[in-house]
């Protein structure tokens, strides 16, 4: 009979020039050779649990029932931090208990929560340094071939997990501050401010964005609408607000970076 | 039974540092967990149209017969532009209208194409922004999967499609002029010369090749064979011609970028 | 019948930037779609033998039996090289004969080399600088699926191989004279000084390791129990050596690049 097996998606900061995601593939291969497994993100900024954490939010749901995702930004590898195994809505999550699943915890539905334990599950020889090859990928593998996941460690208190503030974007009197979360490959500024968030803002007409001492205008329509070389925001593929330029790097011509702060104009509806 | 399923390659400029490519994925897996997904390649320079369509062109008949290959170099997104479904010769294609496909249209072999219209193989949300995620993936994965491709929408004429110039060389009565299409990793130089074009040429003795001041040498042999330090062209494995330098960069040591003309002296054969 | 197949890896200096790693993964699959395929590293240094021969040899046991290495740094391609076939404790290796592979041919235990030269095994058409494509993926995709490796071509003796020195560290009365390997995405510094290494050194007390102008302590722990700013050297999860610095570059704050000395005070047991 065929073996039961779902996806996993690898999340981390490990980068593609070293062969830490590769090593672990082989564990995952080791315990099941038909798990499909899939790079989300690697190039995380080194130790930035957010970035980690939004990308996770924001793509989980575009897998199948029954993934697991692994999110490894781990800087306390080693230490006494948990590992934690998550089951929500039909999916599952492996990573470190250092926040960097806290927009998973934080939502109303039900979810279980465990601390990853049973070191029958473990590779025989865990080093100090990665413990994404020789914990989480062959606890991962074996959730995806479809063992229960009450098996990998004691049931905890979702309250006990340690938990981040993401940069949220503030919501003022006069407007919405948020800042940039994030460049893309084609220079598009990414913010921390989402859509959702927006039409809780009342303006008076189209909403301004400012960036820097910049003032820009507002679409509703794809990158191939902008005007030439007019930096404008939109609401990208994430739901987020995102300033982009066509055919052009908005972040170069702008000059803007990740962190930078931007703030649209308007009353609280 | 088994589900039938093809592999589905990726060509694009999304790069490897955002999400793009592994969401993709995702939507991919939730059709169909069977499919084998290859990156051909995602680091297209952001817009470049041209080298989409070379990479597309040298390389998918090394794919099995069957295989749905992606093509997104996309700036027109979210605009009016169709998008393609095209059957050719055992092989699918999908990607924006826009000329990314223009040496697969412009073969003499019989192929059939269809404008992707039909919306219930789509995500349910659509974003402006990001069709790769939610129409070409979804869409792919059931061609993949073995779903006829009439169900895509409705057949077009090949002549209404978009057609792009690639650089092609230019055969005139004292040579060939062509140019350099990209740079690899090695630094070796690669042109839009073929060998099939060098064919068409009568030369007295072996081939020059006229590089900005440089006149170079001709080599029948592989990279092992050049004498060191000298930049020398041959016959690469995409059949093109290339100027390489034994172990070290040629675009480096004679300070060429994609773009620069190339020149053969020659008689026309 | 369910096919049998093994996982493939995949370890080359083609970087990501170029189709060499797709296409090669469609030659594999034109022969057999079941194959999962697994980048170990494509970012090694292009022409450095050295440093694919130690990924290989920490990295291949993590995966399963039956698994394919094919390892590709192969400067000499197109020459009169061979092209290796190795089995060895379950594992299969193939690669130019130009050392890549020294550390497997160097171990113990019993291993068979063959040379591969059955051209029916080949694509079609040959070019003289791609084998990984045209010679060694579809061979290894073969292997995969269950084809015994005399096939490849005649057994050949192990002493005929070709074998590189690996800049192994060099034991001295007064201590181990190592250097610096690697440089992971966080900016570890990686040495070619092992635990087992480290372990013939009889030290007054904890080791103290020197590198440029600094004196370094040892740290039998993890990342996170480093004190701030302060490099140390540690094992890692390669059972190296490794100087590192909390969350910060070890790299960029000393100013480190491979190649550099790095020496441990000591006696030898």
């Amino acid at each position: 009979m065929k073996q039961s097996r779902a996806p996993i998606t690898l999340t981390t900061d490990f980068g593609y020039r070293d062969e830490y995601v590769g090593v672990m593939k082989g564990v995952i291969l080791s315990i099941n050779k038909e798990i499909p497994i899939v790079d989300l993100v690697h190039d995380v900024a080194p130790q930035d649990i957010c970035q980690a954490a939004r990308i996770i939010e924001n793509n989980y749901n575009y897998f199948p029932t029954g993934t697991v995702h692994i999110a490894i930004v781990d800087p306390g590898v080693g230490s006494t931090r948990r590992i934690l195994a998550i089951q929500e809505n039909g999916h599952f999550f492996i990573g470190p208990d250092n926040g960097i699943f806290s927009p998973i915890l934080e939502r109303e539905n039900t979810l279980d929560v465990f601390s990853i334990e049973n070191r029958a599950l473990f590779l025989k020889k865990i080093s100090t340094t990665f413990h994404g090859r020789d914990i989480m990928a062959p606890v991962a593998a074996r959730l995806a071939s479809g063992m229960p996941i009450t098996r990998v460690g004691p049931k905890i208190h979702r309250e006990t997990c340690h938990l981040i503030k993401l940069r949220d974007p503030v919501l003022q009197s006069n407007g919405i501050a948020g800042e940039v979360v994030s460049i893309d490959r084609f220079g598009n500024i990414r913010t921390n401010i989402t859509n959702t968030c927006l039409e809780k803002l009342h303006v008076e007409q189209k909403p301004e964005i400012t960036i820097k001492s910049y003032v820009l205008g507002f679409s509703e329509g794809s990158y191939a609408t902008l005007e030439d070389d007019k930096p404008t925001a939109l609401i990208n593929s994430s739901n987020e607000i995102e300033i982009s330029v066509k055919n052009k790097s908005a972040a170069k011509l702008l000059n803007v970076k990740k962190g930078e702060r931007i703030f649209i104009r308007g009353h609280l509806a």
